[in-house]
């Protein structure tokens, strides 16, 4: 998907005024003279080329401000629809998005367990034809597919490392495959960073220049928004808060290091912690399938909801841990806003999230110049597969170079944007 | 600071070809335009202007290349002038920096230490004065004066928590006061930021998308660099690794949370080790005066390198928290080059060094994709006031909104700009 007319500063202005189409509602040609700075005659020409490839309508005029009444234009939300695939050891959750960002279709199947990957691949295309097939979408207006996993990711070799689980895709050629058998461009990220972009392009990220998704699926991870854009560090690899230490004598993790909340605090760690609890061990999975690790934490989860206590004693644990990194990811990236999301959360967040709260009010180091905002999300489940979505719908539409290129009052996505300007 | 000039498009194209010509040594025109994607009238008028200002110099012509010889553009470095300032309480390091960023002069005087913030005001203003007398540099071509001192810091009310020995600044309104002590405009910002820019500035953090610096004072913090630019975050506070937990039941740090490295690793307890240690209390300060922190713990490092086994233990067990702490900020930045500054870093860095390159070689999460790089300062006891002085320079010559607007191939201080482009 890295065709080099993106590069161009034509295509670069098409994208802009698209994604300022996307995020205003309705907008006109001069809102967007006004709200890009580029010259009138650079302006026509980019709408001219939305309209004729169908991307934008126009719809109707403005209220008159004295002069001639403006053409109002706006996103040809099924224009265009993007697949969003979070491809887990627990489960694989897909959806299919319009040019708007909105979740057209979604299913949830079995996750990759411990077949072989070509074989879960093929399975994956299936599910993919029929997620498609499901809505009448014609293919042709499908622009790609987004597939989102535990990281760290290479762009050449997939993912480099994996949770014990998935070991049989380490250097598995991932996105090459699963385009191969799809027909469709695939673009490969990490499931936190994409389940940051989901809660953006949700709405569900606030407003702060800085802002973090903190995640909980099978593994732990953030996604970091920076001024609207999600922040990628050096190799696409940033925001790996599973993996800091938080004890530094603790116990080693299968990342090699030691003390990771992921290791103390994951999903696993709570399982595992109710399976040696004589009061709780018959609600967890004897035979320690990965495949039923979400099952299994969902129910030690309904435990503590019920009131049991050991239950709720093992979760109070995990979320202190939690909340610890979550307080180290907002004092090294000064975040004002973090939200819970991801499976985990989707099921048990309503026993982290007063706890994250808590130790970020309490511990937050510049607590004396802001605090730190904490919400649950209310799309934690599939918030991983909607990013992965928009990260197709961003690449196709809206180079990345150009949205940094973007004048600060044009940030992609600015909630101030979501109003019509004109 | 903030004239509203700033944010009109032109000064930022004068600003930003300002910044072209002194990242790229000589440039032409042609150059400029090339570099910049501005029209060559633009160009002209910016160059025109700075020429008229006596900021840049024409210097001589360009070798031939088929047509007419061009004329070539560089910074005027002795133009104008930016006062740099450390406030801790350990010491004042004071440099003068010309346009360029290089340092013309550079004084250290006793820091802050116990006394009323109004007396300690009058003598820097005094030192400052000196500073800028000793060379000789006409005081209207000193820009302003950059302050950087331990963090968090409000824009409104200067330090709003500070470390034990400097509580009588808190909410001190310390830039305004110094500003009005000194008549210069002055800009506040964090120390560990400040010495990243500064590292930035001196060529000593690589090319690397994001880099960090790891500042060790007497407190502990980091600096993170993204795509040229220092990385801020909502309030300017970020970076504080000091404050990281690296043992959830750890002690409590003065800021109020526990297991922070600061409190387990930094200065003072490398320091209260020692005290406690018989063999080695005879070396440091018995009355814990804080002024004597960077004595003693100076004193503590010299024993290690005489070759005393317990000042090396001390050392060696700082420092692998210390690498706990990078590993933590490498694995959520994703950093590729880290680099050890700041004054305890110039007393003590070759013990630190080996230790953090070994973390990071063993347990940074994505380093089956990357390394990250760890080098030790060439400038670790100036740099906080050389990168103070960078900001004036900055803030002055190049607003931040406008560096941010750049194309990716413009990004400010761009190594591959070092080399003349045409």
């Amino acid at each position: 998907m890295n065709g080099p007319a993106r590069s161009t500063p034509h295509a670069s202005s098409k994208a802009a005024v698209l994604d300022i189409i996307r995020a205003a509602g309705t907008i006109s040609r001069v809102g967007l003279i006004n709200a890009t700075g580029l010259t009138g005659a650079t302006i026509s020409l980019a709408v001219r080329k939305l309209l004729d490839e169908g991307l934008v309508l126009e719809t109707g005029r403005a209220e008159s401000t004295g002069g001639k009444r403006r053409v109002l234009l706006q996103l040809n939300h099924n224009a265009r629809y993007a697949v969003g695939v979070h491809l887990d050891h627990g489960g694989i959750t897909y959806v299919l998005t319009n040019l708007g960002g909105a979740v057209v279709a979604r299913i949830t199947r079995p996750g990759a367990g411990g077949q072989e990957p070509s074989v879960i691949i093929q399975r994956m295309a299936g599910e993919v034809a029929a997620l498609i097939a499901r809505v009448g979408v014609e293919p042709s207006r499908v622009l790609g597919l987004g597939l989102v996993s535990p990281g760290p990711l290479c762009a050449s070799t997939g993912m480099t490392r994996t949770p014990p689980p998935m070991r049989k895709w380490e250097d598995y050629p991932v996105d090459r495959e699963l385009a191969a058998a799809t027909g469709l461009p695939v673009v490969l990220d990490n499931d936190a960073t994409a389940a940051a972009l989901g809660e953006h392009w949700s709405g569900g990220m606030g407003s702060a220049s800085t802002s973090a998704a903190l995640y909980m699926g099978t593994g732990i991870g953030a996604g970091i928004v920076i001024g609207g854009i999600t922040y990628r560090g050096n190799s696409g690899n940033a925001g790996e808060i599973g993996h800091v230490c938080v004890e530094a004598m603790g116990p080693e993790c299968w990342c090699g290091a030691r003390g990771c909340v992921e290791a103390l605090a994951g999903p696993a760690a709570v399982v595992a912690a109710a399976r040696a609890d004589q009061a709780l061990a018959r609600l967890v999975d004897a035979k320690r399938s990965h495949q039923s690790l979400a099952a299994d934490f969902a129910a030690v989860s309904r435990a503590a909801r019920r009131g049991e206590p050991q239950a709720t004693a093992i979760l109070e644990r995990s979320a202190r841990y939690v909340a610890v990194a979550a307080r180290t990811l907002a004092n090294i990236m000064d975040v004002e806003f973090l939200v819970l999301t991801g499976p985990s959360f989707a099921i048990a967040g309503s026993v982290y999230l007063p706890i994250v709260r808590e130790e970020l009010d309490r511990g937050f180091f510049a607590r004396g110049v802001h605090t730190v905002e904490v919400r649950l999300s209310h799309t934690a489940a599939t918030a991983p597969a909607i990013g992965a979505a928009a990260m197709v719908l961003q690449s196709e539409l809206v180079p990345l170079h150009a949205a940094q290129r973007l004048p600060e009052n044009l940030t992609v996505d600015e909630p101030a944007l979501a109003a019509p300007i004109v």
